[in-house]
């Protein structure tokens, strides 16, 4: 008998250790569909996503430079603000991005609410003020209305307004990419030279900073350690937060997901191609140089983490009332 | 028996005439849903519709200025364009621009195909060339595949780029505004003084123009008939297009459908209001000096026009390719 429990027992740590050999714990974790918890909030927040009424000109909102048609990004180098001004670094995905450690390159903002209120007031962005804004918005009464609804007073304030945005940028998470549905176990879910570039990308080093569910986004990392990166941006990155001399050229490690819609790459915007960034990262970070076929192979793996896009119905603003503000983009 | 059939067509006359008369004719038709005659160029053609790329900035596309979210239109007097330069008239709203005579204030394009060319090329709005476009196009994998199934040919031209940007925007109509719904004999989706304010838009000749499904856009009509429209707005109407004198300052009757959603108006978008707009055309176009009692009935039969916007899902643009050319916004 207590042979036959001693066999018993065996035989379960064996399959439990097989289980886990079968599925083992890999570096990058699948993204899971938003859950949403206030359909009313998300639906405001999507509307003053939409709304180029944020801006000084009118003509600018946060889906210029954060376009939900294009991975969440502008595809530029970076962005272009009021008045055509150049701005200082790359627009960051808002794709996925509740999942970082903190928002904007160099941290400065400790959630996506904090974010929100930036670009709005920034003079080389959106140029507004959050007063102004607020007095827009609160001159338009289906907007008025709408705030009563979802925050039960018709007060509008830039918290609310943030708060209203920072929920609808949560629902805009990415799953059921290729990659996905490779680690939840369908194995023909991605090529063999893709499996492949994903092992190279482990195994050479990657995976230190791209990991978690975003594949990347948890940390802060200089940019240039074996090697220094060569640029005219002059971005000093966490170091203008923290002003600690190691924190200098230290830039937050971008989400790979949906990394084929979110070109040009890096801080400054400077590759324009995935070759070209894994040829980068693979000398400045890690000493490597990738020859052509692994490159390739990176490259077809990072092709693998684009996910299903925000799907949503355009949004219909509401209209501006006789007593709102009307921009005056030349002054 | 001859007396009891000339009784019979006398009540047949008699019911007839009754018929006409509880359903008159009005200057203003009900507008109907588009019928899409081909949902794949029309998919196609609202990705090009969205896409930035099709100017030199990658920055503006034909959504930036005719905005879905917003009327169809900018919202601004006149728009923005490649670095940041001033339009010179105010956008129409692309909303039923279908049922024009003609595209542009001036009407110089026949229609909405050959209206969709010209922002792209024009050095102050998209500051593209058609060459360039379809260049860039055509380095898109995605996109050629697109034309090739749409098109029967991978060939992209601009051609097949402005026609299925018209099979778009030919369904961008707005039914189903209440006063359709009164006009196809619903008599409660209009109040009584939005009824009121109809019959002195009929009586007092604002629809002489503005008539037809789109209550407007059916003639060119100078700006000024009875006292002179004075404005900075140094554009000429439709002598631009035919050299006469006569059509100086002669303009396309603008469409009044959403108008509650387009403003501002005019063609130099001087007018914020409607209540402003009301009082000029009374004056300037019928000699009436409406009293406020008079402009707000009108103003309140104007919204009336408002209708079911349209409605899709934001398009998903696909992604450049490593030899697509990258815009460079600030050269």
């Amino acid at each position: 008998m207590r042979t036959l429990l001693g066999m018993v027992a065996l035989v379960c740590v064996a399959t439990a250790w097989a289980s886990a050999q079968s599925a083992p714990q890999e570096l990058i974790q699948p993204i899971e569909a938003a859950a949403v918890a206030n359909p009313a909030m998300m639906e405001l927040g999507k509307k003053l996503y939409f709304d180029p009424r944020l801006s000084r000109s009118g003509f600018i909102s946060c889906n210029s430079c954060h376009n939900l048609s294009m991975g969440g990004s502008d595809n530029l180098k970076t962005s272009i603000g009021h008045n055509w001004q150049k701005g200082p670094i790359n627009a960051p995905t808002v794709l996925n991005s509740s999942m970082s450690v903190a928002q904007f390159w160099d941290g400065r903002a400790v959630d996506l609410k904090e974010q929100a209120g930036g670009p709005i007031a920034n003079p080389g962005e959106m140029a507004f003020t959050h007063e102004l804004a607020i007095g827009l918005l609160a001159s338009i009464p289906q907007y008025v209305e709408e705030f009563e609804r979802v925050f039960d007073t018709p007060v509008v304030d830039i918290d609310r307004v943030t708060k209203a945005i920072a929920v609808f940028e949560e629902t805009l998470v990415t799953p059921n990419a290729r990659f996905d549905r490779w680690l939840k176990g369908d194995r023909s879910a991605i090529t063999a030279t893709e499996l492949e570039g994903y092992q190279l990308f482990k195994s050479s080093g990657c995976a230190m900073c791209h990991n978690g569910p975003a594949a990347g986004g948890r940390a802060f990392r200089k940019m240039g350690i074996v090697e220094p990166y060569r640029t005219d941006n002059p971005a000093e990155g966490r170091f203008a937060v923290t002003g600690r001399d190691a924190d200098r050229f230290s830039f937050k490690v971008p989400s790979l997901r949906n990394v084929e819609l979110t070109y040009p790459y890096f801080h400054d915007g400077a590759a324009d191609t995935l070759a070209e960034s894994v040829d980068v990262m693979g000398r400045i970070q890690l000493g490597k140089r990738y020859s052509p076929e692994e490159n390739a192979k990176i490259v077809a793996f990072l092709k693998t983490l684009t996910g299903d896009q925000p799907s949503f119905q355009l949004p219909q603003l509401p209209p501006s009332s006789d007593i709102t503000p009307r921009p005056n983009p030349f002054d």
